[in-house]
């Protein structure tokens, strides 16, 4: 089963679109949590913990490469068993952006979907096509790439006028044409803080899966979010993270954490 | 010392701007060396001695991750091992072309700068302003941001037009504005392959140091590099990783190695 008819089928049995980002920050964790363990020892327990208690609401897992890196090899090691950790038959993203050409592309996409066995990564688009291609060759996997991001800084190049049209218009139009050749396997990264350009990425991109950051934490609207790009099981992945992972300093991390995942799912119905 | 004052120490006493790329294809390595060890720990061999032979001839040495995170952990073992190869004085330089936001960003360069002790790396600049600044936090290191690629596909994005200009100036332009606050962290990359492209950034940036990648197997022509953007030492890093690694398939790999590198040396002397 592909990524995509895996995300319907996960979507479709939970009634739901929440993907929850094991994005493990050690300063963050409960501090009687495991005292004894390691730093990665603990973010392994913590998200094994997390998974448990989310699993009932998520319809797909995130993992942000960035937090386990921070931890050098020890950390790489965390990030595969954490992989591990998530069922055969919930799709597990790769938040990791990677972006570069050639054989560094194509050993990056091995490394992600091969030997890491995720089900679907971020890419980042800066140096153009012959650098996403190497992902899309995966016809079993699939490729977020980053069109709008929600971040401050995300207009700085991409919201750059090509004469009447945005940077990310022109980029999502372009992978719009080619998508067809890869059914299912070119998506996109949209955030959740802009309203109107959702809406006119999910113009340009009907059919496009979209990973959607940016609802909780970091201020974006779940019923905008519906209204602008949900189009039924598969289309969106709405990702969150720190409202849900430390809903809860306490013992009761765990518990509160599904509470919150329940309470997002919820808001997150069309 | 930071990252720009070792280079200029490294390439004065070098009389070199040569960044050697130890990007080790386990398909490409001389069939009869060490046969007997596992692929990462034969990379790990193959660096060292590609370290030893061309160190008299090179400045910098640069570390591409996909080449290691093909291996999943036991590559991340592998490229913490390799940095503590590089001596000490010589600048190690990540291209890991990391592009994200608020604490991934913070966690990347924490990883790049800290764990792994790099003393520059890549950047990737889509996400904007913000994605870049937690690596410029560091004053004793430096980002390089991709600015215009030497790849085919470097055109789809970079070269859009911004009312006059191409995107990659309208970048290019940004960092110079903010690299005086940061002098000797911000830097470009910027591909041998496009003569002109790389004579108008100079113009733009005429104090950042540039990465060259390109010259060699891209085709990227050594004395076009120099007239349009060297301008002293600490000025420019040119990057060649397979006409060096791979000069020989033999028992002589290193010392092709160092034959290829001393060449490229020598025709990159302004």
């Amino acid at each position: 089963m592909n990524f995509h008819a895996k995300l319907v089928a996960a979507q479709s049995k939970k009634q739901s679109v929440l993907c929850v980002g094991l994005d493990p920050d050690i300063e963050r964790l409960p501090i009687h949590f495991y005292p004894e363990l390691s730093p990665t020892e603990r973010i392994l327990a913590f998200n094994e913990a997390i998974i448990e208690s989310t699993l009932p609401f998520a319809s797909s897992f995130k993992l942000n490469f960035a937090f386990y890196e921070r931890f050098g090899t020890a950390g790489w090691d965390v990030l595969e068993r954490t992989r591990r950790l998530i069922p055969a038959d919930i799709p597990a993203i790769a938040d990791n952006k990677r972006g570069d050409i050639g054989n560094s592309a194509k050993f990056y996409a091995q490394s992600v979907f091969e030997v890491l066995d995720f089900d679907a990564c971020t890419v980042s688009p800066y140096m153009g096509a012959d650098s996403i291609a190497p992902f899309l060759a995966y016809s079993e996997k699939a490729a977020f790439v980053l069109a709008r991001t929600s971040n401050p800084g995300g207009a700085d190049l991409q919201e750059q006028k090509i004469g009447e049209d945005s940077l990310y218009k022109i980029l999502v139009s372009q992978l719009a044409k080619q998508a067809n050749s890869h059914p299912g396997c070119t998506a996109l990264v949209v955030g959740a803080t802009n309203g109107s350009a959702m809406a006119e990425i999910r113009k340009l991109a009907p059919d496009m899966p979209f990973l959607i950051p940016g609802v909780g934490a970091q201020g974006g609207d779940a019923k905008t979010v519906m209204q602008a790009t949900y189009k039924g099981h598969g289309s969106i992945a709405v990702n969150s993270s720190r409202s849900i992972l430390y809903a809860s300093a306490g013992a009761d991390f765990a518990q509160k954490a599904a509470e919150e995942a329940k309470k997002l799912m919820h808001s997150l119905r069309p």
